[in-house]
Order: C-alpha cells, then sequence, then structure tokens
C-alpha cells in the first residue's frame, strides 16, 4: 500500500518509525554476537524493534551480561544448533511471530537457503535482491539504488525484477510515481560493444509500454544525466526522469557496489538497506556499515514490515 | 622522469603550471567552436597554454570577434575540410609545432583515426587511455582512476596496460611509488561468478612478482578496502594498499564512469582528465565538465607535455 506523503529523508524515515505505534518484532538469528546484539538494542532503546533472539540461549545470556546489556522484555528462543538456527528464525516469522528476519552469526548462504526454501521458506515467487536508500546530495529527497550485494550481473529479465522491487520500496515511502533510470556509461545504445546500454533500452521500452505500471522509466543514461538536470539540459536530453532520477538501477554489482561505496565514503552519505522481494524484510548488517547506517536500516526494515501487513 | 615532489591537490597542479617557464603548444583540431575556443583562451589567460588554431580561418576569426575573443598572437592554421583537420593537427604535434592535442569540433572516431594512424599517427604501440585526477576526499593528497571513458570491457592484458599508463601518470605527478587498488565488488576470488575478482588477482600477482616496478598493487578489493583504513581494518585486510589506496583500476567504463560521475555530481569533486598513451597527451573535453575542471585537465596535460619533453 504506498503511503500518502513522501519521505524526504532517512532522519524523516526515522523519525515516523519511532512515533509509530505497534513495535515490529525483530528476530535475530544467531544472536550470540556482539555486533548484532548491539545493533537490535539500539533499535530497541530507539523504539524501531523489539528483538526476538534466536541462538544458543545461555551464551547469549553471558554475552548480555558481560556487555552489560539489559536483556528484560526480551525474549529468547533457544536454539544451540548453528545449522538450525536460519530455519528455525523463518519459522518464527512464517508463524507471525517475527516481522523482519536478522542475519547474526549464522552464514550466509544458511540463512538464503533457508529464507529460499520452497516448503518452508519466506519466498513470493518473486527476486530477492537489495535496494539501499540514501539522501540525495543534491535535492531534499531520497534517492533509491539497486543492487550493490545480491544481483552480480543480472541479465534484462532479473533487471526488470530488481526494478520492480526497488518500485515497490519507493512507493512505500511516498514516491507515488518513481522515476527510474536504467544507468550506463552513455546515452546511445552500442549494440556491438556495451550490453548494458542495450539491457537499459530494453528495459526503458517496457517501461514506455506500461509494464512498470506508475513508474517512468528512461535508460541508457550516464549517471550526470539521471541526477543532474544541468547535465541532461546541456546534453539535450529530455524527459520526465532527465535529471530526476529517483531511482538508479546499476548494470552490475560492480557498478553498484562501487557507486554505494562512493557515497559512504567519498560523500559521506548515510545508507539504509533493505533485502527485499521476500515476506519479510531481511537485515544483513556490514560490519563496516555506521551505526546510524545501521539505525537508519531498521528503521526501513520497519516500515517495510508495516506495509507488509497492510497488503 | 618522475617528479620529486609530490603535488597533493589539482590547485596545486595548477600554481606549478602557471609558474613552469616555457609554454606548451596546445593545437586545437576543429577551432571553429564557441566551446574549445573558451576553452583554450582561459588556459592561454591562465599562462597554461599558447594555443595553435587548425580549422577554416575565415570562420575562426569570425566566431572570434562575434566572442570579442582577442586573436592577438595566437596562430591559425588555415584548414577548411573538416576531415583534413585531424590529421593537420597531428601531423603538427609530430613536427614538434605542438605538444598537446585537443579535440573542437573534428569527429572522436577522426581524431582517433589521426593519432593511431601507423605511419603518420602519435603511437608508441602502446594502449589509449584515460586517467581521470581528482583530490582525496579523505586525504591532502591526488587520486588516480582509469578508465571512464576509453576502454569499454578491458580484458586482463588490456587492465594491465590501463595499469600501466596510471602508474605513468601518478609518478609524473610525484608519486614515486604508487600504491594501486584492482577493484572489484568483494575482496574474495569468484572464479565462476565474477570475472573481475579474477581479473584483479591476476593483476595482483603480476605486481606481486614485479611486473610493476615501483608500485604496489593489491586486489580484488572493494572500493571501501582501497580507500578506507577503518573499513580495511575492520575486515581484516592488511597491507601498503589497503585503505590507501593512489591508482584505482576499475573493472570496466561502467563502474568508473559511474564513479567519476558519483564523484563530479554526489561529491562536488573538481577533475582533470588525461588521455595517455600516445607520443602528445589528448584533451577531449566533455560539455558538462565544469570551467574549473577544463582547467585542471588542461594544467595536467600540459605538465605530461614537459615531462613527455624530458623523456
Amino acid at each position: 500500500m504506498p503511503r500518502q506523503k513522501k519521505i524526504r529523508s532517512l532522519k524523516e524515515l526515522l523519525e515516523i518509525v519511532k512515533k509509530s505505534p505497534g513495535q515490529k518484532v525483530l528476530v535475530l538469528a544467531g544472536a550470540e554476537q556482539e555486533e548484532g546484539l548491539k545493533c537490535v538494542q539500539e533499535g530497541r532503546r530507539h523504539g524501531l524493534i523489539q528483538p526476538l533472539l534466536v541462538g544458543d540461549k545461555k551464551r547469549i545470556q553471558r554475552l548480555c551480561r558481560s556487555l552489560k546489556m539489559p536483556l528484560r522484555g526480551v525474549e529468547i528462543v533457544d536454539e544451540p544448533d548453528p545449522k538450525a538456527m536460519p530455519a528455525k528464525a523463518v519459522e518464527l516469522c512464517r508463524a507471525g511471530r517475527a516481522d523482519i528476519l536478522m542475519k547474526g552469526t549464522v552464514g550466509t548462504a544458511d540463512i538464503l537457503r533457508a529464507i529460499l526454501d520452497r516448503d518452508k521458506g519466506l519466498g513470493r515467487g518473486g527476486l530477492l535482491s537489495n535496494i539501499t536508500v540514501f539522501d540525495s546530495p543534491i535535492e531534499k529527497r531520497l534517492m533509491f539504488m539497486t543492487d550493490p550485494a545480491v544481483n552480480i550481473s543480472p541479465d534484462v529479465a532479473r533487471k526488470a525484477d530488481m526494478l520492480r522491487n526497488a518500485i515497490d520500496v519507493a512507493k512505500r515511502l511516498g514516491y507515488a510515481r518513481p522515476k527510474a533510470a536504467v544507468l550506463a556509461a552513455i546515452e546511445k545504445v552500442n549494440v556491438k560493444d556495451m550490453p548494458a546500454t542495450v539491457d537499459a533500452a530494453v528495459i526503458a521500452k517496457m517501461g514506455e509500454s506500461g509494464q512498470f505500471p506508475d513508474c517512468d522509466v528512461a535508460g541508457p543514461y550516464a549517471l550526470d544525466i539521471a541526477v543532474s538536470k544541468e547535465a541532461a539540459r546541456m546534453k539535450h536530453i529530455e524527459g520526465p526522469v532527465a535529471g530526476k532520477a529517483d531511482i538508479l538501477l546499476c548494470p552490475d554489482i560492480n557498478s553498484a557496489n562501487i557507486l554505494y561505496k562512493s557515497l559512504v565514503y567519498f560523500s559521506n552519505r548515510e545508507m539504509a538497506n533493505a533485502m527485499v522481494g521476500v515476506k519479510a524484510p531481511l537485515v544483513m548488517s556490514s560490519r563496516s556499515d555506521s551505526a546510524l547506517t545501521k539505525l537508519y536500516t531498521l528503521a526501513l526494515s520497519a516500515i517495510l514490515a508495516q506495509d507488509q501487513e497492510a497488503q
């Protein structure tokens, strides 16, 4: 269900979630981990989520004591077998006892396997992809990019699915008709040497044919054409997306990951990350994420979980 | 010939060139163009270069009058045939009458053909590649990246040549032993799905074997590992390059072009661009480059031409 009003910054997103009634429950799969515990405790302290811990109960309790973390009111589901933790956490989501799934000590491959399990998983037939949300450095609004983390070298069909997921997230944050730019290095289609421009042409044409409802799609665009009105004007590129893109669909994981890290390390941006395309938002926090990025990521997951329920 | 002292910013580069005795001559191929004329006049005004104009003499004179640009002391080589302009400009470089070649109205393909002509061109058997120089947003020093403009999807041999060109430019700006990071999305080699990590491993190993003299090479590195000491520390990645890279070798033109434009439009960085690998630095200014980026580009080309002569 699209939100009525645009959320214009990560800070605003955080405030909205803080004020929302009825906290979402986040299940931490493999909670015997300082980093994960600290993150969910911070989320709890800010009123973003209510944690539910899955793992070796005694070890979790011991770690919390040594870290002086209060466990009052926090439920721990005892599951000492690391191999069984992912399925247990997924099961709690399926049973409606948790709304958000977060990776703790468990392996990435293990948790993905549990999520994508055909019978007991959280799949809904779509694609699992990563969407990053950040404050536009140019205007007072959010921007969305995909996919710096999961889909390595997506073909055009998968790119269309990645775009669908990104549009879904944008709409849930109030971008009723998001503008999406399919990125490449140039604006012309180079059939012979640049597959990214060919994919972009296909996706843009799908957009023109109405295959991404309530979304303007354009490309191939170099990044400047997507985000700078001045650059678009100088290169005589027009249309609703030129210079005003909300969503940046990157050619592959290399370009998306480099863009993500350029924003963090060269532009000092905070980000919020969501793994979407399954029934419960998935949080896979990276150790090098800042404390604020972790908090924004929890807030984003909480708001996506709210809307999930409303659907 | 490597410079003795590191140049630590684009501003410093500009000042050094301004103070250098003996201006380099820049030949503008196809000078009947407001943008190109303005750029070379600015370079002249700042004492960076002495222009030499190739094109339709009458049209150039008329345009300069209408733009109120003084032509006193500027030589014009009359060549009214657009098809003949690139070869004429290249010939002036070969004859030692010009040190830097700049593209004006002539087509990109035409000027590249003239440059790469086996008998009458400016080739020296190496690779033509684009190096971008910018102020590190993290430390008081320059950074070098390649290749956002020319080499589309280089194989590993070409990447090695691109790195050689970048090392050469870094040394000419005083980076006696540059640190080069070969970028990908992750630090582990994924043989099956991520060719960029495989290429990076090969290039890094070539570096360890001394195949890039006086340069530390490492990779595959995600961008954070290349530029952030903190990120490298947290992910336990060590070595002389981790967190301290001077040179960023990008996987392909998409990722490099997106990084370039992220720096310009999201981080408000100025850049200096050089096309290198031929006997005279080549300037291919983009319309959307800022006035300052154009000036820095001329300064970079002038300093590269100085050293070219000294070789």
